[in-house]
């Protein structure tokens, strides 16, 4: 007998693809995903996300990947929509800003609240700490943080949040493994989801050993996506 | 059989006094307080509040009222005392500075994370409402909010941080009753929190109706503090 059926989804993920509406993506690239071993695919972008685009990609992955968990990081709450497996809702930890902490978050619950299913709900507490990436500059991410400043506010997260994930966040560039490692070593019950610049098997390698999921963006829109896509679920599996 | 001995006890009380360690009070009125049948006392305040004051406070408070749940609401990290049963640790939701939500907790646990013990910690989502108190001037709070948007406030506490207390302050005013009772509408497991302005058996009893704790605070620094004390009482019990 194993409690496998109460534990979420996502604490069984270690290898996740995120695909941003606003960009473009080929067939290929999407079936390719569909059969590599990915545990889920992810929806999300920081950009000229809109609903229109957001469903358009999740109509094509539901043709091409049936099978895969298709979850929406919700950046915009006019863009959410319906037939997604769950909902990832991102809280930025670092920002200067707190509409990125909680501000939108209730503007969207004063609009939408009743018709929001919480069940289908992941809060993930960002740490955003690329700061040339275009959600660090939007959210005026205090990115220069040292690897102890960065587990204690992974530690705030947990201890006054309550935040099931912490997702340290690179997005278009390789981080730094000894602030993961910090923060994954501070954490108590959090899942750690890793994103940035993952694109060998070396670097893939190197975040796994502390993060808990592995987030593969930007290198799936390169010429290599398919060297990538290999080598990273070769690293995590 | 009964469960309660699970629940946590500030769940059951519905009357507390706040103390602040920066001001005056006298013998019999802490005699007085340990004897009015109040769930618990509460050490705390916005400004000169330190280490010294909150321990002599505390000192008086075992001496005279050694049956009382003594807890401290933290408000600089340089000022936690030992030797309280609990620490309330307040989190401004509708602050215009992260420092408020997260930036100060965060470095607070920096420095004093490992000596920190969680089990006596209560988080409370605060909505800091009087614009002319200190502690909204303090933290930048945006204290114009409808019920609906304080409401939403408070469902973005309770959905996405799991914040176990929302407490609706008006410290130094008589608040708003209509919000309050959207906020506690509006709350599914938290705990309501009320503070500001009860100084009368009828404004306890209005805002009784809505809140789960009452928290009376600047009249007990009045010449009609033995009235307070008795009415309000009275209005909860």
């Amino acid at each position: 007998m194993t409690t496998a059926h109460t534990s979420p989804p996502w604490r069984h993920w270690r290898h996740v693809v995120k695909l941003d509406p606003a960009r473009q993506i080929t067939d290929e690239v999407v079936q390719a995903i569909a059969a590599s071993g990915t545990d889920a695919v992810f929806l999300g972008g920081t950009q000229d996300i809109t609903y229109e685009n957001t469903n358009t990609l999740l109509g094509r992955l539901r043709r091409h990947a049936p099978q895969l968990p298709l979850w929406q990081e919700v950046s915009a709450s006019d863009a959410v929509v319906d037939g997604v497996d769950g909902y990832c809702i991102p809280i930025v930890l670092n920002t200067t800003d707190p509409h990125w902490l909680i501000g939108a978050h209730a503007q969207a619950i004063e609009k939408f609240g009743p018709w929001i299913d919480w069940s289908k709900v992941l809060v993930e507490g960002y740490l955003v700490l690329n700061p040339d990436a275009a959600v660090a500059q939007l959210t005026g991410a205090n990115t220069a943080l040292t690897p102890q400043a960065a587990a204690s506010y992974a530690a705030a997260a947990e201890a006054l949040f309550s935040m099931p994930v912490l997702y340290v966040e690179y997005s278009g560039t390789f981080g730094d493994p000894a602030l993961l490692a910090e923060v994954a070593r501070t954490a108590r019950r959090a899942h750690i989801f890793y994103g940035g610049g993952i694109d060998s098997y070396e670097k893939a390698a190197t975040m796994a050993q502390h993060a808990d999921t592995l987030i593969i963006g930007n290198a799936l829109y390169t010429a290599n996506w398919q060297q990538v896509l290999h080598d990273t679920i070769r690293a995590v599996k």
